[in-house]
């Protein structure tokens, strides 16, 4: 048994697994300066393998935190989907080329990079921001929650019990072929949390006081079973293997993402990768799961991968030299019960929906979970927002993971199954059919039709969708090209909504040209600057005046034929130090060298009257409604945002930029 | 005195100054593997300050190395300039509005950056390539040259004494005013080279024996003195002032760059800067040269600076809370009288040419200066290419100094003027003539303009330009839109003509669906495969075909209408452990996210045709022939580079990427 010691400590929020969807919870906080704990019981970071598909709203999230850059050079991008099938007699031929993002979507399009680095660009960013680490080896052992304080803002209801392990223990045990594998968190393996406290020895304990602990801890989840929760689902006899290598072959397709349905040889994904490597997802037909419904994990090897691939690639020949990581998963869908105790214990990622690996969804719907719950629980902890907005988050994102299982659960029995002979064949799966569930699944696979419902947050009932056609309430705010005002600079007008916490009203100013354009732009100033205004009164009196809620302004008359100080102090504020704001005011209008965005018409809103647009700080939209219509943006932050007095300080040092 | 030491050591190439011009040609060594050593005699880097204008090209290059994304992410993009003129009244005006940068001419556009982040990112890139490092506070003191063994390849005929300073003596002075100034390194302050010899004290000296020396220390160069180099021309009487500030103003161009006239109160230049800096440069009517054609600069201070671009921009108001650099500089345009000696020792950046800052080309020049000279001493020092080739950096750089000079003499006696006030007023500046200069100086400034001429590296006589309208002979090949035939990834094509030391073979297809196409280029691969090809011969046996000459291949057919392995082999050539190369084959074609690069139109080269060109490592045109014509390739190749068994091993310890 370990030592029991007496230490004790309390913080705002602690995050259990640092995992993708741990390292977006974190980085919230680190930008909203909440006092933060990240604690993973693993010994340290992964190198290689594991999670890799990067969705197109991924990918935007990681732009409004500032590091998609990083993604976008590093990871390999996949532009199109080869379809191979069996040809009336059996030979696979390439049957099929899709896009393989849906063209307009987004700026961004699907890649590829391995979970690793994603996790080392979530950890430069804290850095930069913050003083929040990875505290690795850490296990924790208990969990109670004080219902008599959970009301309490001010109180610390949750009481966890750590332990930090030795080296030793907090390694995980490798299946040792002699490359890194997976199989130790392949979800064939049993959990091994309980054996990690079984054989604890030389080690510390202590005891944490949490206002709110976020458990981002894997499919084995232990905070969810602190809380009583279950996954609910079964897992199916397919058992697929993954390997990485860097592929010997005279497949022509092989730096494409590929679906190949063998007659007879079982399915293979390819999923060309970073530094010259290829995924393959290949069916194991031969292994099959024993009575307890789990298959022997120690007949899996990259031998035996690359044997089924090779049998469903042929008559194309494949080998390697060098084999960077592999794992297998038995395919399933499981969907937690609960998402959260009290609103103060949350869950999120693989803790409360597990799938399929091979659609390339896990890493994003568990990241977004993260990205959807870490600026409420940080706007709360920070005297911003009224607690209520937590219940949100279940609602808001169970009908995601609900939406994902259903998908998955179509997709991999599709891919899994035989392609019918003929149309007649109804053992086998109709090609057609895959092809289509394949290109309806890729819009669902952009992360970019989630929509959220009516709520304290998505002020639907209010809004005239009609003034906005394509910014749709509920979605995220899409993005087309705009220029400064200032200085004449494309951007994407999404690069400007940052993850720092601020709520956003969007001014369509219209034609500002016009003089009624123009006096409808000053009433909405005169009405936000007037005293007792939502706006002065959700800002602390020593801030400024765009630090909870910030404006920006796009006008669609000519860029040379409107000014800078044409428009009102509001929409380009004032700092004594800095001067004036050049960051604030945009313009739909041709660039130099990047043609001409067409940005209202994108939006569709109308280029003479605009409209008023109002998003969450995660880019969501708000509400919609007309430049007069102040009222119902008020009622919608009267709602659910405090007085500026309440804010509480920035707990936790700040690292200049 | 200093200890003398009998430190002896031996280095291929020993670059003096660490700055801009210094830091690329360590670059290129830490590329190419070649054994240097980089000192300069500050004890610091810079953090402040400095130049910050980067042309197009510079970006180029800082691509070819592979971080130009860090500087176009950092730096302020410029994107048009505005003209203030006084009106009839006297009163300034914006009288005209061009493009910073002229459309088309690259796909980055002139941007500004700090110097001192430039160096960040070289020694960043240095580090990942080499254990090349910066010796700093140590100064050359001595350099003699064994003309006996100057044609020895073998031998290090340069020995340069060296001394270490001390940590005190190491740091420049600075003028005192509370803000970082760069008056100790301005063209006003004498050198305090000799200074720094006199008093070291506690310090050590060692030899160096090299085979190449680069000077890049500087208008003082000291380097320049030791081969008795002279740089020719006369200062000015113009003095100006430049302030880097957060500007509070109401001028409505401050985050444009501008140039602006005033009637009777002189001229000012704004270049908006990252981090809301502005610079700005103004010109300092107050103060003269004393009889000796030098001005005090003691009486340079941020305070006459501002004030003095506040007179020239009334009516409207400037000042500023937080000031993060000033310096001052007297105009006068000097070029050295000569760049090297024995082809051993060779000067480049200020040591060979100074100007005024103000067209924001020093840096460029100077960066470009070693860029060209770089590949070519590491060519050499490697065995690769024949010695014969150092010739070309005095005559293709000397042209390129002589011509900034000329542009920079017209350009800044224009700006110094006083506008006229009507058109026989010949005292005053035609502001219409001033705006033709300036938009012909914008070409120049992109840094595209410089055309080499013919050469033992230029193959100009043999080539035939119609054959390719806009892949100029002696300029930098231009880059347009291509996809991956294998992935279908859109790429400036440029992107893939890395600064690695690779001369390359541009294999333009055609249209590779028409037979007669694809025999030619069967037999174009057949000619450079054949035993005892210029191919085979300049490729040591145990490395790769594409080790010293690349081919990329770019056809005209539609990417779905043919299969990567109907191309030969050595087009995608097979390695054991890798298996084929994925990234050479590119098709002009229609991409699915950004649209149709038209690289054939773009080239002008005949889509059925096609052509052959060849690129220097540093991406300008060499030749430009008919696919058939091997044999000028093979003729080019011939005159300039020696056969693989001549190569000798990277010395130097390359580091894993």
């Amino acid at each position: 048994m370990a030592a029991k010691s007496n230490q004790e400590s309390q913080i705002d929020v602690l995050i259990i697994g640092a995992g993708p969807a741990g390292l977006m919870a974190a980085t919230w906080m680190a930008r909203l300066g909440v006092s933060t704990r990240v604690i993973d019981k693993k010994g340290t970071k992964i190198y290689s393998g594991q999670a890799d598909g990067l969705q197109c709203r991924s990918l935007e999230i990681f732009d409004s935190f500032g590091f998609a850059d990083r993604v976008w050079k590093e990871s390999n991008h996949m532009l199109e989907i080869c379809m191979w099938n069996p040809d009336d007699t059996g030979v696979i031929r390439r049957s099929d080329r899709i896009p393989d993002t849906v063209p307009g979507l987004s700026r961004f399009q699907q890649c590829v990079l391995h979970q690793g680095r994603i996790e080392r660009f979530f950890l430069d960013h804290m850095k930069k921001h913050s003083d929040i680490t990875v505290e690795r080896g850490v296990l924790p052992i208990e969990l109670s929650i004080d219902e008599s304080c959970i009301d309490d803002l001010d109180a610390y209801p949750i009481t966890v019990n750590l332990r930090h392990l030795s080296d030793e223990e907090a390694k995980p045990a490798q299946q040792g072929h002699g490359v890194q594998d997976g199989l130790f968190r392949s979800n064939m393996a049993e959990d091994d949390t309980e054996d990690l406290i079984r054989t604890s020895r030389e080690d510390k304990e202590e005891i944490v006081r949490a206002k709110y602990v976020i458990g981002c801890d894997g499919a084995h989840s232990w905070t969810r079973k602190q809380i009583g929760g279950e996954l609910e689902g079964e897992p199916t006899d397919f058992i697929w293997g993954v390997l990485d290598i860097v592929p010997i072959t005279d497949f022509p397709d092989i730096r494409m993402r590929c679906a190949i349905h063998s007659a007879n040889n079982g399915a293979l994904m390819v999923i060309p990768r970073e530094h010259s490597l290829v995924r393959l997802y290949t069916q194991l037909s031969e292994i099959k799961p024993d009575a307890s419904g789990r298959a022997d994990r120690s007949k899996i090897t990259p031998e035996v991968i690359i044997a089924a691939a090779q049998k469903t690639l042929a008559p194309y020949k494949i080998t390697y030299k060098y084999c960077d990581w592999f794992t297998a998963y038995q395919i399933g869908q499981r969907v937690g019960n609960t998402f959260s105790k009290f609103d103060r214990v949350f869950l999120a990622g693989d803790a409360c929906h597990t799938h399929s690996p091979k659609a390339g969804q896990g890493m994003n719907v568990s990241m977004q979970d993260t990205y959807n719950l870490g600026w409420k629980i940080g706007l709360v902890a920070r005297g911003i927002c009224d607690k209520r907005i937590l219940a949100t988050y279940e609602a808001e994102r169970r009908e995601v993971a609900k939406a994902l299982i259903a998908f998955d659960h179509k997709f991999s029995r599709l891919f899994s199954g035989r392609p019918a002979r003929n149309v007649i064949d109804e053992q086998g799966v109709s090609m057609d059919e895959f092809k289509r569930v394949f290109e309806k699944g890729n819009i669902f696979a952009s992360g970019l039709s989630v929509e959220y419902e009516n709520s304290m947050i998505v002020q639907a009932k209010r809004s005239n969708q009609a003034l906005a056609t394509n910014i749709k309430l509920g979605m995220r705010f899409p993005s087309y090209q705009v220029l400064n005002q200032a200085d004449a600079r494309p951007w994407p007008f999404q690069e400007w909504m940052k993850s720092d916490g601020r709520f956003r009203v969007i001014l369509f100013a219209g034609n500002y040209r016009n003089k009624q354009q123009r006096e409808r732009v000053q009433k909405f100033c005169q009405d936000l600057e007037a005293k007792g205004s939502f706006l002065r009164r959700v800002t602390p009196g020593n801030s400024s005046i765009d630090s909870v809620i910030e404006i920006f302004t796009l006008h669609s008359a000519p860029r040379r034929e409107v000014e800078f100080f044409d428009f009102p102090d509001l929409l380009h504020p004032f700092d004594e130090q800095k001067g004036w704001n050049y960051n604030k005011i945009f313009v739909d209008d041709e660039s130099y060298h990047e043609g001409h965005g067409k940005a209202y018409e994108g939006y569709g809103v109308d280029p003479e009257r605009g409209c008023l647009v109002v998003l969450r700080p995660d880019q969501y939209v708000a509400f919609v409604g007309e430049i007069d219509d102040t009222a119902s943006v008020e009622e919608y932050f009267n709602g659910l945002m405090l007085d500026g007095s309440n804010h509480r300080n920035k707990k936790m040092k700040r690292k200049q930029k």
